[in-house]
């Protein structure tokens, strides 16, 4: 019996004291444990169960925290994270101020990036090599876990030519599962498929680029994984060592889930795995249903998705138009530009990424698609506070880094019917990029618009006469803004709540309507500086339009992992803040109008 | 003899009826039109001497513009222009409103893509080759032209892995000249040149990832190339056609010039080779050598460039400290993320790039620098307005992209003690990291300051006692800003002219010298919308400063070819536009106070 045994692995050194016969019911009991722990706490299921085996053999073979271990994105470390001294806090994952899901420093020595975004452990690795070199430590070896899926992102290709023709030894191992959230694509999973069959011959791609090669071997097999990396250590030279694991492995669940594999779940029903929450209807549903209905409209409209056909709600697109959808892999640079190849060939292509990976992007977005004003929609899922995943997956820079683009126009559906709305208008602009964005999570109910004035919705109108306060709603927050408004308005303060619908280009209308207010308030869902709300201020600025306008938002700092509802509480944009801070804003403007009178009156 | 048989060539059809005797002297004929034009006007030498006979061959075999040919970058294009009805335009290459020194849409059909950033290429035939299909355009052949060097940058990679395994007909034509700028790094550039020397057994790279390989030809042999050119065609499948060229091929000054091959060039001396304008001091050689002073002293610092080293000043450093310096290929992604990986290991990077190219790698900068705040200096030389170059060499997007990263400080000297200093504070901050920013060209006369107020430089300050405007310079926009100062001094308007340094975040110290003025104007080389302006209205606006603050700035759109000074002036970026929209808001202002004053008295 090995019940027990996870729990006396307090550090890395205790791992390696096992005798290799404990190891597979120590894997066991870890399968247990993350089965038992993710399905509680919702989490990344099937990466971390397909590298039980490999991380025990990393741990045993290489001495971290000198050897450096650097996991690509990260969701696979859990494992790790229960070998060094962090299985007392497993409770806590994902929540705020509790365990991450990713490696963080904070947490332990043992961790070291803590991006979660793919494809960048091989860069930092070469740079950790070169460092090494540099300060003339000989003993280090810098090892590098990525996954197959990963190594189609650029980034990787781009640190693979510098690291294999180099003299470092970094050690890289690829965790080859075939998969990156669905089944890896392209030329290079062929040729991985090759490696694994044993029907390549002649140098691999990895051999071309200057690597020793190691494998292919049975991830699964701690003794043989071992054997491979060891070999991989005394080389001291750059080498890839290709282990091949099964992505779920072990939970019958997640290993016939065949579209996912249990990637990243919410609480599940173990024994079942089944959701515990019943699906309300969300926003990547509503909007995957609403593309496929535009696609049977428009025999133009393409989709385009970096590796995560499902996560973005193209399933049905793609069961419909198969020939229409166009998986690239998790390579959001070649996303936007092929889109940009496919707008010049004639059609209508929409990218769908999550808001985060737009980052990814920003220079193919200007360059390859606005500079030639190509008919190209964006789709920004996951925009504003994510929540659980932490800083590096709140989607809250697309409006900022949309707002330095030229030419494009971007949306925030504020409900259902504002989504199908603009995204039927977004897939009808001609002449240029379009983007929208909407956050995770349930739609909710739609929020009617009292009046259109030139494309700007009217949410709320205080009865009394005065203009005072413009509060100008983005996106989803147009639930706890028209609320704030209501709060204000029984408080005798006249409030008129807009939702542009189209955030940018600043609309005319909306600087028209600001000078009509003594003073504006604008909310949104993502970082202050750059973002939409310093855009109408500055547009008011140019059109000599004195109104104040104040900008409610995300500060120019990362923000920690924690419930949406909490975040966004804790930075003032929730209806009680909004409403609060608008009314102090009224109180100051009343008192200053005050002085400035007795002042003139001297 | 050959003499005028270059000006019958009036379209691509005209080549085509040319006999294969007749084609060498029509090279020859092109080499001389392009050393005696470019010579006179300046441009890319070396790369469109390499590609003369390319470009015949390509055009007898390729109908244009049905087979569309995509040039990556586009600067080798100027043999493609030539062919396609734009001899006599050239005596206006790179000027305002003259023939632009890349493919342009709006000059001809034949031209498609006009970003002259590397690596896009293979995308966008990719996109192109999968619209063809969709349409069910079954005879077209897309032709995609890219150098070795291109095919370093990651974008390249997640193309190949779609176009190898991919059902189009995409024909790959690898431009292989052994160079970036200078020579190509990487297991890459191994891999080709085994190629190269037919040292390579089994399938090479391209073969791995599902490509056809048709190669090594000799690029200047116009028969061979043709053969493989109309082989690969006729395949209807991904096909690599390997062409061998020279860079600066026929031209001895750049065959000789070891280090660039002359790439791009000002005006010269077409007999001697030598630059026609004496060499004042610039930005790049200031940078490099206080760069390589400060490495003296400091053992952590290292410098990494993306295929530039020259470009960017790097060669003392690299002379003085090869072994720490990195040239990392065209791959600014990995540039930053290695860099962050060397950060991480102890040491303290300097990523030097051209402003226009920061925008490839804000995720990197983002997420695997700022997030872990590491101590990483970028350095972006040609900042702002470039010049001849065109809409997609203005680096113009930094200060806005920058504004949305957390952690990272910007700083932009305004002369040569500035960017001294600056780079001394820049590479002695420990705890996140910074950049510097500063334009092409000749540094100029310092601009000394009256005094220094917590880190902000005052550089001007009118005798009169009212504090009426504050005018907030950025970087080497000092001189017309003083100068406007003067201007409006002298008309009895009070101003106050500071320079930050220190852009990013913005100092509080900004924020309170704007409250003791009635009106603050900023100006900056950079787009308006999210630049260091904005910055500052917003954050004057939180500390409830009413001051107004105006930007002054580039607008959101592209930005077109011409010199510097014309288009900063365009802009309102010189004395004379700078001093005219400071009295007009400040006449505005006494204006607007004279009627509320009425108006209160009601």
């Amino acid at each position: 019996m090995t019940a027990g045994l996870l729990s006396s692995i307090t550090s890395p050194q205790r791992l390696k004291e096992l005798e290799p016969e404990q190891l597979d019911g120590l894997a066991t009991e870890i399968r247990e444990f993350l089965v038992d722990r993710v399905a509680r706490l919702g989490g990344h299921l099937g990466p971390n169960l397909g590298v039980v085996e490999l991380t025990i053999a990393l741990h045993r073979i290489f001495d971290s925290p000198e050897n450096r271990i650097v996991f690509d994105i990260g969701h696979q470390a859990y494992v790790h994270k229960l070998f060094t001294g962090r299985q007392e806090e497993f409770g806590s994952l994902r929540k705020a101020s509790g365990l991450s899901g990713y490696p963080l420093r904070a947490e332990s020595e043992h961790d070291h990036v803590e991006n979660s975004h793919a494809s960048t452990a091989l860069s930092y690795a070469d740079g950790l090599d070169k460092a090494r070199r540099v300060l003339g430590e000989t003993d280090e070896t810098v090892v590098a876990v990525i996954g197959d899926g990963a190594l189609t992102g650029g980034l990787a290709w781009e640190a693979m030519n510098n690291l294999g023709s180099d003299t470092g030894r970094v050690v890289v191992v690829l965790n080859d599962n075939c998969r990156s959230y669905g089944p890896t694509v392209g030329g290079l999973a062929e040729h991985l498929a090759e490696l694994r069959a044993g029907t390549h011959h002649g140098p691999n791609l990895f051999e071309d680029l200057g690597f020793a090669y190691s494998g292919p071997v049975d991830g699964h097999d701690i003794a043989a994984t071992e054997r491979a990396l060891r070999h991989a250590a005394e080389l001291h030279s750059p080498t890839v060592v290709h282990c091949v694991t099964e992505k779920g492995r072990g939970y019958s669940h997640a290993e016939n889930d065949v579209a996912d594999r249990m990637h990243g779940i919410g609480p599940i029903d173990p024994e079942a795995g089944t959701p515990l929450a019943a699906s309300a209807p969300n926003w990547t549903k509503t909007y995957g249903a609403e593309l496929t209905k535009l696609a049977e409209e428009r025999p133009e409209l393409v989709a385009v998705t970096a590796a995560m056909l499902r996560p973005v709600g193209l399933l049905e697109f793609a069961e419909r138009f198969p020939e229409r959808v166009f998986d690239v892999g998790i390579a959001e640079q070649h996303a936007v530009t092929s889109a940009a190849g496919l707008a010049m060939g004639g059609l209508h292509p929409v990218v769908s990424l999550y808001a985060t990976f737009l980052n990814r992007a920003v220079d193919q977005i200007m360059m390859d698609v606005a500079l030639h004003r190509l008919p190209v929609t964006f789709v920004l899922d996951r925009a504003g506070i994510t929540g659980p995943d932490g800083p590096s997956h709140h989607g809250m820079w697309d409006l900022a880094l949309l707002g330095t683009v030229p030419e494009v126009r971007v949306a925030a559906p504020r409900d259902a019917t504002r989504l199908r709305e603009l995204l039927r208008e977004a897939v009808s602009t001609q002449d240029g990029p379009t983007a929208l964005r909407f956050p995770k999570g349930s739609v909710g109910a739609d929020v009617p618009a009292l009046n259109r004035m030139d494309g700007l919705d009217i949410l709320f109108r205080s009865r009394s006469q005065p203009l005072d306060v413009l509060l100008v709603s983005t996106g989803t927050l147009a639930g706890p803004v028209v609320e704030a408004a209501n709060a204000l308005s029984e408080q005798g303060i006249g409030v008129t709540v807009v939702d542009p619908r189209w955030l940018l280009p600043v609309s005319p209308t909306l600087v028209h309507l600001s000078s009509r207010h003594r003073l504006v308030l604008t909310v949104e869902d993502g970082v202050r500086n750059g973002g939409v709300g310093a855009a109408l201020a500055q547009s008011c600025t140019e059109e000599h339009v004195a109104t104040p306008v104040h900008n409610l938002g995300l500060p120019r700092s990362f923000v920690d992992q924690g419930d949406r509802g909490g975040i966004l509480a804790d930075n003032g944009l929730n209806a009680d803040a909004i409403a609060e801070h608008a009314r102090a804003l009224h109180d100051e403007l009343g008192n200053r109008n005050q002085t400035r009178l007795e002042g003139t009156s001297h």
